[in-house]
Formats: C-alpha cells, structure tokens, sequence
C-alpha cells in the first residue's frame, strides 16, 4: 500500500494555502524520511507567500524550520558529532543544502555563502523529486548532504526556532564574539526570534550591558528575560534620546558591536551612530532587497574605524550553536513559542506572524493522517 | 607634621615579617596616594618569602595585589574609561607598570610583555623612593602611570583576586575565546583563585561544559557553584580515568580548550592528551622555572593539529575584565575570601596560603595607626 | 646667543604661507630638538590651507610629514626595537602623539584611535610651546612621547611618505592581510601615495593580482613597477566596463578584498560591488567630511556577507611597517617623489599637491640659515 | 579491448617494487581517469616502504604527490573556482579525500583533520575498488569527492610538489601570517621541499630577513633564490652559534615566527629559544611519531608567551595556494625538481630521496605502455 503524505501547498500567491495528499516516495541511497512534529512559521515565509521573494517557484510546500523524527532511511549516517542515526531518533537539521565542492565549501571556508546552496522550503517545488521538500507537511525527505543533529526528548516545538533565526544569529554572533570583552556592552535592534537569540548569545560571551531596542513592548520585554539589561522602545523614545540613553550607560563611548535585528534600513542609519569608535556593527536582519541606505560615510565609518559585517544565513556549525542555547536555555525559549496552529491553519498562521502577534508561531502536523482530502492535481 | 605608614616588611627570607613604620613622602607630580583597605596574599608571595624568585630586592614589602582609597592625588587623573578619579574614591589598579615606549608597549601590542613591566610588591624595595612599593601595608603610593579604575562601595577585599589571579585568567581566557563555539567543552586544570576565574569566565562564554580538575575537594565544591559541570578530583581518579571520563563527556573528541591553573608539570603532561585534535592548551599557571616537561611531539602537538599557548601575567585590559567578573559575580566571589589578617598576621598570611588552608587569603591593614612600632632602619 | 629656527607659517586661510624666524627654547626633559631634512607636503595638508580641516587654529606651521636629524637631546631615548637614539642620528617618527592612558591605549589596543592622540602641523599652533610643532620648517621640537625610528643614510626624502600615506596604508593593510590567501586579487582605488603603499603591501601579502583604479595615467603607470598586474583609467572605462574587467580576471567572483584610496564617495559605491561574495571592502582615503553615501543595503552588504572597515590614522606599528617597506623598495619609492621645494616655495609646493601635478612633493629646509627674515609677531 | 595501466607496486616492505600491469576498470559516477604526467617521491614514501607508516597495507601503489591529464570523465565536475573540467585538462588535485560530514568537516571549519581522510598512495591498496589508487604508475583513478585544479602548460612535474609539501606549508603559513607585520623576522628549520615552500610564503607575505638553518648546504643555497636572506648551516654551526646570530639580526629580540620544517626533534629544542617573547613557534615537518622531546616549559613557553602550533596534512585551500605559488615562482621551483626517473627505477627513486641527494625527486611513467610486463597476482 502506498504512504501518503500530508501537505500544506502555496499554489498562488496571496492565495489560502491548499492541504494536499501526496504519495511518499521510495527513499533514494542517503535519503530519510522524517515525521515533522512542528515547524516554524518565519517572517521570510510571509514574504514568500506575498510573491516577493524570486528564490521561489510554484506550486511549494513551503517550511525552511523543521524538527522531526526519522520513519525511515537509506543507508546509514551519523551527526557531525559522530553519533549515529536511528530510526525512531528525534532530530534537526541545517536548513540549508551545500554542495561541498564549490569554492566557499573547499577553499574560503565560508559554506554558508556556497554557490549551489539550497534550502527546504525556498528553492524547491513539490514537482522536484523527492517532492516532499518543504515542512509544512506532515513528512519531508532530507537529501543525502543534510547535517543532522539528535534531540533530547523535551517538546520539539522549542527546537523549531534553533533551524533558522537561532543558527543566523549564531552566524552572526560568530563575528561579534572576537570583538568582545568581558563586561562589554552590545546593542541588539530588534527583539523578535533573531533578536532575542542575540540576547542569549551576548549573555552567554559575557556582555555586561545588553541593551535591545524595538517597537513591540512585549518582545522587549520577554528579552528581559533572556538577559537583557535595558529596553528601549521607540515609540516611546527618539533616536535622539536613544542615543542620549546609550551613551549615559556606556560612559559617553557607545556600544562595542551592534546587532542588526529588525530588516530595517532605519535601524541600519539609527544604530551606526550608537557604536562607539573603534566598534562593530553587523547587519543580519535582511533576507531580501529594501532599497538603498543613505549615511555620512567619514562620519559613521572611517573616522570612527568602524568595522561593519554583513550576515547572510548560517551553516551547520550556527545549528549545532543554536540547538546548545536552546538546551541551556530551553524554559525561556518554550515562552517564544506563543503560537500553534495545524497544517489546515497554515494561512492563519502566516498571518499571526505579518501581524506581528506571534513572537514564535508553528505548525502542528497531525499525527494520524487526514481522512479525506483532496488528491493534489501534479505530476508526482 | 610627618605622616607615617605602617608596612609588613621581608627584611630575610624565611623568616616573619617585621612591622615597621615608614615615613609619607611627599607626592611628586602624577603619584597618587592610596590608603590600602585589602591586600591579596599571592601563591607566589610564598615563593617571594622562600627567597625562590630572582625578581627581588630585600628588604621588601610584599603585595601586588591591592584595593584602597585614594587619599591624596598630586595632579589629575582618569580612569581609562575616561571617569575622573577624586579623592576618597575606592580604587584598583594593574598591578604592572608598563612602559609605553617599547616594542610591546607600542609595536605588538602585547603590552603585558613590556620589557620594563615592574610590579608593586615585587620588583622594587622599600629602599627605592617612594618606598610605599607594597599592599602589605597600610598605604601605597601609585606611579604616575599605574592604570587605576573604581570600584562600587560593596566589600573592597573581594576585589583583591581581581588585581592578580583575575586578570592573568583573563589574559588566557583571550586566547580562548576566539577558539570556542556556544556549547563548547573547557576543562580547567586546578581550581585556586586562577582556575576559579577561568571557570567564571568559562560560563560567560556560553561553554557547555566546564570540566575542573584538582586535588583539594573543597575547592572543586566551590567550582560548581561558579559554574563547572563537571569535578574530577585526581585522589580519587588515575589519569587514565580521568581521560576515559572526559571521552565519555566529549563524544570522543576531548575537550575543545584546556587550560592549565595549577603550575605543575604533571597537569601539563596529563592535560595535553585531553584535548581533541584541533584544539587547544592554555598554560597560565606557572610563575616561575619548574623544570622540563617531557612529551611526545607528534602523538600531543602534531598530529592533533594543537595550538599552545603560554601566557604571562597580564595588562590593563585584563584587569578591567576581571573587575566587571566580579561585579557580575559578587556573591560567589566573597565565598572565595575565605582569610583575613591583620598586617601584623602577615606570616602567619603566608602559611596559610602555603597550605592551602585558604583558596584566597587577604590582609586587612588597620584604620588607625599603631601606637608604637619599632622604626624602620632604612634611609627613607 | 639664542638658536633661531626657520618656519613656513600659514597665518592666514588661502593666502601665502610666511617665513618666519622663531627663537629655539630650552628644551624641557625628554624633548628633542630634530634638524628637518625632509618634510612631505600632504593633500591634507591643502585642505588645511584651505581651511576645511576644523582642527586647525592659526598661525599654524603646516607639515605631519618628516624625517631630520637629531641635534639635541634632553634625556635618554630608545627607539621601539631597543637601539639607543643619538645626537647626529637620522630619525623618523610617528606624527601622532598617543596619551597612553586612555581607553584606546590601555584597553582595547587600538592605540591610533587614543582620544589624546594630536599630530605635528595639525593640532598644535605655533603659539602653544614649544611653538616648533611643524615640519614645514628647519627645526622641530618633538614630544617626549613620540615613537621614533632610525633611519639608515640613503636620502631621507624618500621616507617622508613612510610617516603618513605609508603608515596609513600599513593600517588598512592589516585588516586586509588575515583575509587574503596566497595569490588572491586586491583592487585598489586611487594611484596616489596612499595607493602606491597599499600596490606595496599587496605585492608583500603575496597577492597574485593587483588591479589598480584611478584617473591619472602616470601614476597608474607608476604603480605597475610597485607590482600592480592590472590598471583600469576611470577615463577609459564606464564602471560597467571596469566591473567586467574585474570579473574577467576573478572567474567571475570579484576581488577578495578592496581597498579604497581616493577618499571619493564614487570610488565607494563603484568599488563596493567589484568585492566578491564573503569578501572585504577596506576605506582609508578618507581624511574629513565628504557627505553621504547612497547604495542598496542588501545586495552590496547583507547578501554578500561582506565586511567593510573604516580606517582612521595609523599608529607606530604602521609606522615601522612603512619604513620597511621603503627599505625594501627604495628604488621605487625614490621614483614618487616627484617634486622637491625649498620652504619658501611651501605654497608652490602645496599648489603642486592640489593639481595633482607631484606624486609626492616635499620640502627641502636650507642647510644654512637665512640671512634675514620677518620676525614673528608671536610671545614666543 | 581492456585498457590497462602501469603500476609500480610495493608488494613487500624494503624489497624493490615491482611493474604491473592492471586493468582500468569502468568508471563509477563522478570518477575521473587521469594519465600520470609526474608523480612526487615523497620523504614519507620512504618510510612507507621501510614499512614505518601504520597507515599502509601492502599490495600498495604509493603516491600522494602527482598531476596528470584528464582521459576520462564519469559525470560533469568543476573546480572548485567555477571551471569546468574537460578531458584532456592538465590537472593537480588534494591528495587527501574528505567525507564532507563530520565534525571537522561542517562545523570546525578545519577539514584537514577530517575524520574520515584518505589519501592516493596511502590508504588504500591495490586491492581496494577502483585499484588505481596512488601515482606510481600511469594512471590514476580520481574519487568523486577529490578536489581538483586546472594547471597550464607548462612542465607539470614542476608543479608536483604543490600536491604536497606545498600546501602543507600552507597550512603551516595560515598560522603565520596573521601574527607577522611588514618586515619582521622568520626562521625556518630545514631546507627541503618543505622548507623551501615555506620561504617563498614568507617572502611573500613581507617579511624583512627570512632565516633559514639546515644541514644541506645546496640546499641552504638553493633557498637564497627564493628569497631567504640568511641561511647557518648547523654542522658550522653549534646551537649556541646559531641564537648568537639569529639575536645580532633581530637587535637581541629573537625571531617574529619559526617554523620548524625537518622533523628532527633536535630542531625543535634548539629553534624555541630562538623565538621571540610574544612570537610563535610552529612544527610541519613531523609524518609520524618521533618520541619524546623534552625542554624547559616555564622558559620556553611561559615566560615567553610563546604560541605554538602543530600541522597536520592539508586542505584544498591550501593546495590552491601552493599552485599560485608555483605559478608565481615558476622558474625557481622548476630548479628544486632535481631527479627524474622512470617508473621501473622507482626504487631508486626512493633511494635518492631517503640519502638527500634529490632535493625532489619524480617519477614520469611513459607516453607509451609497456609491452610486456607480469601480470599482478591480484583479483582486480
């Protein structure tokens, strides 16, 4: 008897997202079969359904953050730890793809940036095989290349965030780290699921002064939690007196690194200003073009020797950082998962997350099979 | 009227240290008198008090570990944060002074390897003006380019360990960080006032793990409480247990970074095959010849791709670190306080740290002067 | 009989600078009085002339750049490496004083950014003592905290630039070299001194291709003999077709690291898309206010992942970096200096400067004194 | 009409190889044949075949070091800078095959320490699928996961040692170039292939001496061509002579960066003291385990601060390197290719390696096959 598969389908932009029932394919050599247990609604997915971002092709399944449980696999495998994989096992992966053979996986050890890079639930059609390439659904194919970690058996919903806001932040905490001394202060824009990974990861370098400014006092608040030291909220300051606030707490000098959280060009030209001289600032909250910036370059940058990072996605070793943060810190990460929804409810999750409701929302795949549902009109 | 001091001084090696009483000169331009409130009784003061290190001149007032109040200023100064120092303020100082001008002060920026770094309590007798050269008295007199930062109003004694053995740990902990990805594995070879630091700063650096190694059991305990997941103590583990218990806890590998806090050859012999091929070995713990060390080459450094770093004392920066630990960790740290003497207990001071007896021993001077204290016989 | 020294005073805004005759004083401890054999006229120093540069208060002798001789010392002195400093010795210098006590100094080891830091002819009007503080004269007073070099006795005018344009290049160039591998492509923008040190330290860095921007075709042509591999005149070339030159040589990446010379805000936005994915843009021509810069956020920075430094000053690191790098291509170098003034041409040699017409001028002080001159209306 | 191969098999250890012949079976996906231009001797390949390497098991083809021409291809593959590999290419590849997954692999970013590393020649017998599986002999079948660079055409045996010791020294070099400035001082033990690389690195990377001590004296001269500027010869020479000299050249400093190429413990004791304070001491010239060595760790290591770092193999970044350095140095490289032999005189190759008479030795199989040779007794 065949195995189906349950699928949440974009067919049409700005359109519901239709539940499909797809056949499960024969496993190639490398392959595995995951049960998803939850995945992870991200503010790029909204995008994605709005028709903005050019990565995608119709129809998709879509769903770059994933935990699962293996159902099956073809041929063995081990984690970049060395343990092996069972069936049964509960685990994440690196969303992203890598070729292993371009010059950003073999020579400038810079994988995150490889040239044939793709993720699940961005790149890949449900009319490419295996099909079952995104995790919105109740199952997905790892490709053979796929790094994946094992979990423990806390709630999986927690992890979910680990596979792509919790791993970019990792990546781009990665150049901050060097930068900081113990006691430091560090400036993170933006208090969603990159933001607030941020926080756990300057708490965790030993930052003496966190401070995370943001528009949604709920957020900011909850980045209390994780180790913030000071909130700001700019509806209730001007950057003007933002700056005032940052350099009355970093005796006159600035923040030492910046974290650019938010995707927004005004925070771009608002926090360069908060960085002291001889500081750093890096930029990882963009996942699409917004336009140019426009800002004293003498000013922000050279005569203040500014250095200045930008940070596109993550590799395996910002997962493996993620998945650690969430383990050391998982009571306050259960917080951020304010939302879940099932697979029928796909669209209104999306929505909570444009909204801006949701600090975290994910999807609930059922775990008996739906009875009924339509049969989806494609090749496969 | 002549104001005096009253100084703890090593008049012969091995022998009690006399309490005598020392002429206030007057401050040339840029010294700064301090009244001491807590001065440290290093491991190496034992040395010093064996006559086992070449650095001293006798007769001698001991102590490069001290916090006080400034008392009288000759000229202006700031911190390096750029805050004003006032009289009355709380203080602690690097208790180097560097140069400025050499190949470390100004070419390599290794400042703690200034080739004319000299220490108070170290390098220069009582007979050097301006004689008040050691915190094992009631007043030192700071050079004009002693680095000096304020402290809060809490406890000035469990600062002392910030001065020394906190800021050379956080000399090592430099080389460290750059090497560590969240969730890493740290072991730490020896859990006195330095292995202590190491663990503080360990945890402040999102490692996962924190393995301490030692033999006293009651300062092991105290590592828990700043951090370590993990004691092993060496009566009651061979090294190859050890060994087998830092695998088990690595998936294999070994440990990411060690560092060694306990200045003996055997830590460095049984440490190095702990550390996981690629990584790292910090040795900080020793400060003075102790003999060779005996290794293979290939099996230890070569063909685990090691890196090993030695690190000697430490600078401003270091100091810095080591306050803002503190403050960050103020309770823990008044736990590790664990004697008080008076001036006149100085010996008795050195005994117990000799021992062992005390993970961190400090002189209190007296608020008022003694009554009557036999002259020092010095020209001064 | 009272020493007198010559000096070319700017006493005014755009209007001839004026030889002067100023009284040598006393030289207070650790001063050293220097013979100026060579002094470089900068393009800072036009805008100083100009009376853009706000840190500049009149009368002023002009001149950060130089090299002389030691006539007086009061006190011992060593050079960084060690060696003694003696009267009659050729010497050169770190132009900024450093304060040694700040922050920069003392903390984060970014000494040329020392909140203290001043330079010869910048900072210091003639007024304030010891009123020699510019190298457009035949006498300089220098500082006792200035870092001072030896020289060997080939002809000293060929160092000059070794204090400024090369020290500043030695800065950029240390951003640059722990990004660059063996036979990796550096462009660099702007033919002038700056560049011409950076085609330097890229030929040093084992770069396998240089490629040079600018609009001057001889010193595009000057830079081929410091090694540069590819010369594109912005004359020629539309930034489009200079994009496909430099995509032609690079397989289609673009360079592994820019480093920016021309201090144009065109040569930012052109330059910024020539860098490759993962790589580096490096801005260091840049000396005052030059207005905003527009360019799209995310494709030039976010999606690349590319890192931009600012870079202000130099410190005497790069000082020694560029001195040795003059020895090592003397010939060269001697080729740049292209102009040669005696200090009553010091407003000549500055026109020569502003039209582009000098590489490299410098001023040649006189060996004798002049016979008569103005005195100098100053309480000095 | 079965194709076969020439192979030079070590079939007993310290016994003369021996010719066979061996069929080429057909390509499995993403293999790739390649016709032997010239095969490196190797000093390890000597210790192979005394049987001293635990890696081997015999029947073995030996061979790391090689380049060729691309007969035939299983599949599309590029290089990994983006150019597609045709048939008849001349090539060079990574000696060592990696996994792609394990820890060194996705998350250290050091993928030389592969866990599941092999190298052609010698990990895998003749008995092993695909059987042509090191370069002593004609042809070569390349893994699909073998990294692989087009070479021009120019005499390829000249870029035979770039497989090998060049880019070990490039590894060994990406530790050194980030702690040398312009001008500073290296010292590199042993004038081998190794030794050589590694002065052209340093040369290229700026530095002011390079020192060079060894025991050959043609090749202590060969060294001068490459750029080093001081070459001690230890048998005129006794160890005391040596740090007297290398002292007077760096003003009593001692060396920025040593870099230990010969595999003599001998040289690691007598080049740590002539580190610098601060400098760092770096050991590349180990294959296999050479005892203990046994020196002062307080004086050595503390004292001094001393960064050491063992080198393990390669990775495909650094065999780029090592072929732009060839490139770049064509000439002089072509200069150190002192013996060429035939495939049937493999032994004697070996014997020229093992007495120091080949500064490097290869072999060159012939355009044309044998006629007649014995067939190998083996089920391939």
């Amino acid at each position: 008897m065949d195995r189906t598969a349950i699928v949440s389908v974009l067919e049409e932009f700005n359109k519901p997202l239709q539940i499909r029932e797809m056949k499960i394919p024969e496993l190639k050599p490398g392959q595995i079969l995951v049960k998803i247990t939850a995945a992870g609604v991200c503010g790029s997915d909204v995008h994605m359904y709005e028709g903005r971002d050019p990565r995608l092709a119709l129809p998709m399944c879509l769903g770059h953050e994933g935990v699962g449980q293996i159902v099956e696999m073809s041929g063995e495998k081990q984690t970049p730890l060395g343990e092996k994989i069972n069936e049964g096992d509960m685990v994440i992966w690196n969303r992203g793809v890598l070729c292993g053979d371009c010059y950003y996986c073999t020579i400038s050890r810079q994988p995150s940036l490889c040239v044939n890079r793709w993720a699940y639930g961005i790149h890949r059609s449900v009319k490419i095989p295996p099909h079952l390439n995104g995790c919105y659904a109740d199952h997905l194919i790892l490709h053979e290349k796929t790094d994946i970690f094992l979990l423990d058996d806390r709630d999986s919903a927690v992890y979910v965030p680990a596979s792509c806001s919790g791993a970019t932040a990792a990546h781009a905490f990665e150049y901050a780290r060097p930068k900081l001394k113990t006691g430091d202060t560090v400036l993170i824009q933006g208090p969603g699921s990159l933001g607030i990974f941020l926080v756990a990861y300057a708490k965790a370098s030993g930052a003496g002064r966190i401070i995370v400014t943001g528009g949604t006092q709920s957020r900011l608040d909850m980045c209390l939690e994780f180790g913030a030291t000071d909130i700001i909220n700019r509806h209730n300051h001007t950057p003007e007196e933002t700056k005032e606030i940052v350099l009355s707490i970093t005796h006159g000098f600035g923040v030492d690194v910046a974290l650019e959280a938010s995707g927004s060009l005004g925070a771009v030209t608002d926090g360069m200003p908060l960085v002291r001289t001889g500081g750093a600032y890096i930029t990882a909250g963009f996942g699409e073009p917004a336009g140019s910036v426009e800002f004293p370059w003498f000013e922000n940058i050279v005569r203040k020797n500014v250095n200045l990072q930008g940070v596109w996605v993550s590799d395996t070793r910002h997962v493996l950082e993620a998945v650690r943060t969430v383990q050391m810190n998982y009571e306050n990460f259960a917080k951020i998962i304010t939302h879940r929804f099932s697979l029928e409810e796909s669209t209104e999750a999306l929505e909570s997350v444009a909204s801006r409701e949701a600090v975290k929302a994910v999807l609930i795949p059922p775990n008996k099979k739906f009875m009924s549902v339509k049969a989806l009109t494609l090749p496969v």
